[in-house]
């Protein structure tokens, strides 16, 4: 039985049992549309405006604010009247509006209604060793994909989140190495082109083709998407032919899947793959200790409650690659969330 | 519109993005038995012998271990064949336990069944000004207690929640003043008697009456208390008179209600308070500035999610004990999540 100190205080502990009411506390101020009210207005502006704009109690949105100040989300100016205004910081108007090219907008819509939902089961999760489609929203997940795409709303949904993330992270992966020798290059579940776009905006001479399922190349073109230098292709890289290449990327795809599976896709594409060509994973990497870093530790945990994968260290990586052929393999770590893995035939 | 700042990184926004998911992994280590298991075997174990103990998958299991050790609630050691063993620090054997006498255990209970779901619905709550319990549970929350206590397990699980966090703050809020002059004490809402037990272990001469619903009386007396200096009152303080009493304790009651009500019980309190006697409330205090604390911030959106009332500050709460009567009042910050204040008659 532990002894008790009683001038130990569980701080941290506290701090994670809190992390949920600060997750939703952000999530709802961009929900509501806080941020992108306090972009358009100009100026600073009081509760009740606030309130009254996005047709909210003005109760709620008074301690919506201020528990957004305490995060430094909003900074507070009090006027001589006793009021206080409320206004973006830098950091709020660069990733929290929805009209920012930097926007973190659809993550945070996808991690609010989707995952959150999701994570509640963690628990199930963790003791059954698989993803939690079934209990959170009634759906079958023998095809994973069947279930992430559960409805075209969802679909698009995840799609935006997709794009959202390579709106922060997405130059950093696609510069790590260079990749202007590659002439021909294919994004195979390119999504909604976000990565596509970020190729060919810094390797020029470069065609991208979005390799995806036919409804999201639909959903893509419709919705996402207008580059005369990315094209698209419809298809399912685990059951259909692999066109010739000089790169294939695979952003956040392996992820997925099991080692198996991985294998299966790898090879597939090595045997596609231009002679001097090569594969680009793009993925959170583990350290090789297991150690860290801690954002990768907890989406490994959010693979196994949304799908059949988990992430991977790089040796992980590599090991996967020389099953299927490849033989030089660089791994580069960015330092944010994603990192990349060039891998050469 | 935004500027785009090519080098700017959102790191704070993306850690509250995973707030959620950090919550989420303590409380399944916790629902899972992780911490109880390590205790008890009083050796470093590694992912398979905790998966096998508790009946888990290895592999959720160990992305679970991994992620808690991130999370520093866990330490590790590598045997020399590569393996990881894992035990609890200090902090997780002493409040991560259930057996531990300062343990968080039901804290965290309610926090990831209950709290969790009602705050998926933080947005309407400010939408509407209103608590949620319809939305997550699907209960009329018209009588506020009728929600809260749905069902004897939703009760227990409450008491268990009011008692694990004075397991924590209760000597703190107790010593914050000099109680030993009031001799017969009664603890309005007192519920599973936790901070009842704090006063007469602090306070020998004094005697400490519970009083609370009759079926949170007969739960108490059940499951939670046997103290022969503390005894029981059945009734509803808003609906029945009050006994006389030298103090009267409202400890994380007034949070629950608007302004009105309270008034209505503190002037209740005042008529039946003895001479001399007095009053101490026990809540979390917003800063005069309204800028903190974070953590009161939070409990302030959460008593909008799941009551009718909010977080106050000192002098928000000095007027209500004024209009209700009472002269001197006293305000203690502690420091911790929960503060004191002491009015008299």
């Amino acid at each position: 039985m532990a002894v008790v100190k009683e001038n130990m205080y569980p701080k941290k502990i506290l701090q994670y049992m809190e992390g949920y009411l600060v997750s939703k506390t952000l999530f709802a101020a961009c929900e509501l549309g806080v941020f992108d009210l306090l972009q358009d207005s100009q100026r600073p502006l009081a509760t009740a405006q606030v309130a009254q704009a996005l047709d909210s109690s003005e109760d709620g949105m008074d301690r919506l604010l201020s528990a957004c100040a305490g995060l430094e989300l909003l900074t507070t100016q009090h006027t001589t009247d006793g009021q206080v205004l409320y206004s973006n910081t830098e950091m709020s108007s660069m990733f929290l509006t929805k009209s920012s090219p930097r926007s973190l907008y659809h993550s945070i819509d996808y991690n609010s209604n989707t995952m959150y939902l999701c994570w509640h089961y963690l628990t199930n999760a963790v003791r059954e060793g698989k993803n939690q489609y079934e209990r959170a929203f009634g759906v079958n997940s023998k095809d994973l994909f069947e279930a992430v795409y559960r409805s075209d709303e969802e679909m698009v949904k995840f799609m935006r989140l997709m794009n959202s993330i390579w709106n922060i992270c997405g130059r950093d992966v696609v510069t790590a190495f260079d990749l202007s020798p590659f002439k021909s290059i294919y994004d195979l579940g390119g999504c909604s082109g976000a990565l596509a776009r970020q190729c060919v905006q810094i390797y020029p001479d470069c065609t991208v083709t979005i390799f995806d399922l036919p409804k999201v190349v639909h959903m893509s073109r419709e919705h996402f998407l207008s580059d005369d230098r990315i094209s698209f292709h419809e298809g399912d890289f685990f059951k259909d032919s692999l066109p010739e290449a000089d790169l294939y990327i695979l952003a956040r795809i392996l992820h997925d899947w099991t080692d198996e599976r991985n294998v299966e896709l790898l090879t597939k594409i090595h045997q596609s793959c231009n002679p001097g060509g090569g594969v680009l994973l793009v993925e959170a990497l583990l350290s090789e200790d297991n150690s860290g870093p801690l954002t990768t530790q907890l989406y490994s945990l959010n693979m196994l409650v949304q799908t059949e994968g988990r992430e991977r260290k790089g040796s992980e990586y590599a090991a996967l690659l020389t099953k299927a052929g490849f033989t030089t393999v660089h791994v580069h770590k960015t330092g944010k969330i994603y990192d990349s893995i060039l891998a050469l035939k």
